[in-house]
């Protein structure tokens, strides 16, 4: 099976308390698809500008990644700049330039169009439902949104939210979004919803999956540092989603294999500045750290 | 086996966003001793006043809890008064009357001498310390502590820590304790310092442990509604090493399960207010709470 992502390709400015970097590759659809791209096809769709050059599309090169969908536009490329407090937990944006994300407007390449699963990521839930929408053969489609969403345009952001299967939010956003402060009663509203699959996203806490008939736990990784947290959440989302189109299958045993990938591609992605620890991964190293998990949560009964 | 426990008896006035309740029997031996009496025979060591009636004493009735070494002195037991805020996070203390705590000085009767297993409850880490070398032959010994002797008394506290094998503290004590924010850094600091288990209680987000050779996560059970979080460390406590009491043996696999049992008992404490809930179970709910976390954190490889 294959993964497509919509989302934002960015060049990001980050400080964190162990250094800095300026100018580098970032956005939920880079970090996504470079993440999804070890284990299934990834079929990206997202703007650049004309200062986006070929040094940058090497990325991409020598990877599952097909960029049919990645459209050039007049102008400058989205482009980030924040920093990250001691404690890491969340980043203070300093500066956001829309620049070609201002007028993106999601088109789907034919070649897409058998895509089975998609991940929305999190940009206005009026384009992400758009997006949904062409692509009706879809068998999961999971949405990543924000407080800026949640706040703003509540009513698209519902109509979205009724026509995917799987949301991914951080323990703020779910509490928003539904009402409740307790997760359980937060993750029964949201299903009320639409999506029948809940991930709610507690950094240094780990993962949890609500289904109707499911509540699976993941602790982080307990790394000794974290350089940049830019993208953890994209890389989960991406190391989730490519590993149930790898799997081929939305059983619950997958779905909780999909839980640790993603929580093991997200733990290597806070290894470095932006996708620089993603890009140096081998399979071989995924599956150790996969393995490392098990050790770290299981026990006889 | 059998686990000596020394803390505090007290009448508890507790208000929580979910209702209160009044001069209900509260302290770390109180919670201690009965969850750990689920599992196996427990030694209280503690103080009352005479204000301690046969009707607090019917608590302990009926199970495997000894009560040789609950010394009765002349004035008030000691009494704890505290609110929780809505998220339930910490409690605010209102009052405390040490009244006869004040000059407790824990005895241990000849009859406890054999005990294999101990936990020192959360006081005086001089008392603590005195307690440890009344029982040379203890083979696992576990402590208890908080802010008020990191920073009060550190030199008493780190002489206590260097004989014992076990501490269990929370995410704010182990980072104050070891000079380390980081989690694993903070461990392998404490590590340094005597004890080769760490166990750090993180609330809602569950327990770590830590050993050289072990690193193992428990999440915290998704309840609904938490009534009254007072004692949830002591019934963590109280499983853990009930259970290895019970299991008889410290090995890496009897360990990871008396986390388990750690926090399925912690999980039902806070259902009710004081012990109300940990009084009604039946080992039977106890080991079917067990199971479920299997179901919530096991994924196949």
């Amino acid at each position: 099976m294959s993964v497509l992502v919509v989302g934002s390709v960015a060049f990001d400015c980050v400080r964190t308390p162990s250094g800095q970097a300026d100018n580098i590759l970032g956005g939920s659809a880079s970090h996504f698809s470079v993440t999804a791209s070890y284990f299934a096809p990834v079929n990206v769709v997202a703007v650049v500008g004309d200062d986006f050059g070929e040094e940058h599309l090497e990325v991409f090169r020598g990877r599952p990644i097909r960029l049919d969908g990645l459209e050039r536009a007049p102008g400058k490329t989205f482009r980030w700049r924040g920093e990250y407090p001691e404690n890491m937990n969340e980043a203070k944006t300093l500066e956001t330039q829309l620049n070609v994300f201002e007028q993106f407007n999601p088109k789907i390449p034919p070649a897409y169009l058998d895509s089975e699963l998609v991940f929305l990521g999190n940009i206005d839930p009026t384009l992400q439902r758009r997006v949904r929408e062409q692509i009706p053969k879809a068998r999961l489609v999971g949405l990543d949104t924000m407080n800026y969403w949640i706040t703003g345009t509540p009513e698209e952001l519902k109509k979205t939210l009724a026509v995917v299967d799987l949301v991914l939010v951080n323990e703020t956003e779910i509490r928003m979004l539904s009402g409740h402060h307790n997760l359980r009663k937060a993750a029964a509203r949201i299903h009320k919803m639409g999506p029948r699959m809940v991930v709610v996203k507690r950094g240094e806490y780990g993962v949890i999956m609500f289904t109707q008939g499911m509540t699976f736990f993941v602790p982080a990784y307990p790394l000794e540092e974290v350089h940049d947290p830019t993208g953890a959440g994209d890389s989960f989302a991406g190391g989730f989603m490519g590993y149930l189109a790898q799997a081929g299958d939305f059983s619950e045993s997958s779905l909780r294999r999909a839980m640790v990938y993603g929580s093991v591609m997200a733990s290597f992605a806070v290894e470095g500045f932006g996708l620089r620890r993603t890009l140096s991964l081998t399979r071989g190293e995924i599956d150790a750290r996969f393995r490392e998990f098990k050790s770290m949560t299981h026990f006889d009964v």
